[in-house]
């Protein structure tokens, strides 16, 4: 696969470093996943637990090794350096100061391993005024902007309910780590690597910010209508709604051809997206009018023939029932050896030659302690003495 | 930098394809976006345009190179393949059977190139039932679910307003090239690279999926509620709002201590997460009740330094006003030589040693054909006689 023999530490818990570290996992890497002795790593207890295993657990998890340390002790510590010493990476979500304070800033980490790749996912950033706050998904989604273009005009700014900045953040933290793998391959050297929720989220509010940028003026709220496009949004059929999103005049014209309304192509009034966009609820209204007239299914097949862009909003259930979503097998089932049958989601970048894949089930708390440890020349007696220590 | 000495060749256009190509270039990749003859990639005339440079452009293709060619036409098809022939990688956007019809399908660019990697982004997979309908973000948000699991109980599902698939989709292509050129390093093989914005978008589900793939039931929507804990979400101080978000039971009870609601500690109402959430709006009563008497910037200080993630909806004045997002330099300023300064958005992965950085500002169409052309051996007078033909 294509991280082949990359070795990955990951002192990663709860979800951005998780679904960082998943993606390495998934890529091939070895992801030896250093867990708190005294219950791992604490998603192993959120959402639904199905045959003693926990799904959130489960999907961010899959095809990593546990391993677990008690990073308080001095013997578990020297095991975390042994292993570091071994390791291509390390990941951590830990605050700034932690790191440092264990000892492990990153010039410690290279003379552990010289060539290295570090990566740190914080909340707000490795410096700055904010660097030491605690974080969460929710504060991110605020305080990035994201929340205050989301909703209804007129009503409060709306949060999206995954835990979107999260992951987005675990996700650039995997861009990252791979990069400074190909930089590695060219010079031999390591590198620092950090990203953040906050950053993260930022990075995605695309136009809204430019045209911020651009002008100084905040964008409006526009619910489910494009702040630049119109007719864009839900539209009315006969049996519920239908999404359509012509992209640009040309689309818009196909739309128009589309729903036999080629008379309003020559209709002064919407003429220019800049006109339909100043009379929006008409252009809408003139599209219900017609859409009303027909089932989902039916526009559903005209306008992806005639090539607008358009579908249903589906609920997680139609989802995972869809026959494009089932051909792109998002959602897999990994046939657990002690917790039976778990299903979880699946690989959203795909590999011709070398597909990501299930290579190993997620772990049991501490499953591959004994193997971890007698590689690093532990011996059966020493293993046991960490163990009775409550080091490992 | 990152991914110095790679060379893209980059037949994306508007959003999903420039944003993955805009990673590999703020990474140091020589990253060559090739548009078309005709006015170049949409997106330059799309949102605000300053100085003769569009920002939204300019946000997303900063680092860039630009080469016109009429891939219609055999002489700029010929350019083309003598320039894959010179590439590491090659993106597109296009639907599926776009490049095995131009005579580039996988066999043919690894003939042109051994061991190139290729990539695709697509709006719902390479293959499957719905590969050749037409795709766009808000389509994508709607049929991936997570159009239904956001908004308010009662409510229409919400789309986020940012194209925020195309930008997932991006970034996990970006990534999926990195890993595919670590294991070129590695082996010597290309490889082919795909994601689409459906599959991207279902990858971050998270516990809505994984929740729903153990139990069956769907999620309701809750708004800026969290789905699994309470308290959580927006509470009233005497001058506006705070978001709150303790995580778990500790923080739980560092909020309790914060807000000197010590006594709640032993309501047996509220003794757990599970009682709280069942009587969310008593406890966020309390909560309300507390906080109301004094303002978000006492609470922000309160909080913060009791350990309990908070802060504020910013707006995006704010949010670049910021002085953490300041310090993370989330908005830079681009001198551009010919339409003077354009803001752009910053880099969201930081790198110690050899940081992302602006090394070219965004392109005029076609900027770099002359020298490109050259380089490939073409004549003045061969790059003239393109020019009469409009092959470039």
């Amino acid at each position: 696969m294509q991280l082949q023999g990359v070795r990955v530490v990951d002192l990663t818990r709860i979800i951005s470093g998780p679904f960082c570290s998943m993606f390495l996992a998934d890529m091939g890497a070895e992801v030896i996943k250093i867990e708190d002795v005294a219950g791992g790593d604490p998603i192993r207890a959120q959402g639904e637990i199905v045959g003693g295993m926990g799904h959130y657990f489960a999907s961010y998890n899959r095809n990593k090794k546990s391993l677990t340390l008690n990073l308080r002790h001095a013997d578990g510590m020297a095991v975390l350096r042994k292993l570091i010493a071994t390791a291509d990476v390390v990941v951590d979500n830990y605050r700034p100061g932690v790191m440092p304070g264990m000892g492990l800033d990153r010039a410690a980490l290279e003379r552990l391993k010289p060539g290295i790749v570090s990566c740190h996912i914080t909340g707000f950033g490795l410096d700055g005024p904010y660097r030491d706050r605690p974080a969460f998904d929710f504060i991110a989604q605020a305080m990035s902007g994201f929340m205050s273009v989301n909703g209804e005009d007129g009503e409060p700014p709306m949060r999206a309910a995954p835990p979107i900045t999260d992951l987005v953040a675990g996700a650039y933290a995997a861009m990252g780590v791979c990069a400074a793998l190909v930089r590695r391959a060219r010079t031999g050297l390591g590198e620092e690597v950090s990203t953040s929720l906050t950053d993260g989220m930022v990075s995605m509010l695309s136009f809204l910010a430019t045209n911020f940028f651009a002008t100084g003026r905040l964008p409006a709220r526009t619910g489910n209508d494009h702040a630049l496009v119109a007719p864009y949004g839900l539209f009315d059929a006969s049996d519920g709604q239908v999404a359509i999103a012509p992209s640009n005049d040309q689309v818009y014209d196909k739309l128009l051809d589309a729903l036999d309304l080629g008379e309003l192509r020559d209709h002064p009034e919407f003429a220019t997206n800049r006109d339909r966009f100043a009379r929006r609820e008409a252009i809408n209204e003139r599209i219900n009018a017609k859409t009303r007239e027909r089932p989902i299914a039916h526009w559903l097949a005209v306008l992806n023939e005639a090539g607008v862009p358009c579908g249903r909003v589906l609920d997680l259930r139609e989802v995972f029932d869809d026959p494009q979503i089932r051909h792109q097998r998002m959602r897999i089932t990994i046939d657990h050896p002690r917790h039976g049958p778990i299903d979880v989601l699946g690989f959203p970048i795909k590999f011709a030659d070398e597909p990501c894949r299930i290579h190993r089930p997620p772990p049991d708390l501490g499953a591959d302690a004994d193997a971890l440890l007698a590689e690093l020349g532990y011996a059966p007696e020493a293993i046991a003495a960490l163990r009775r220590e409550r080091a490992v």
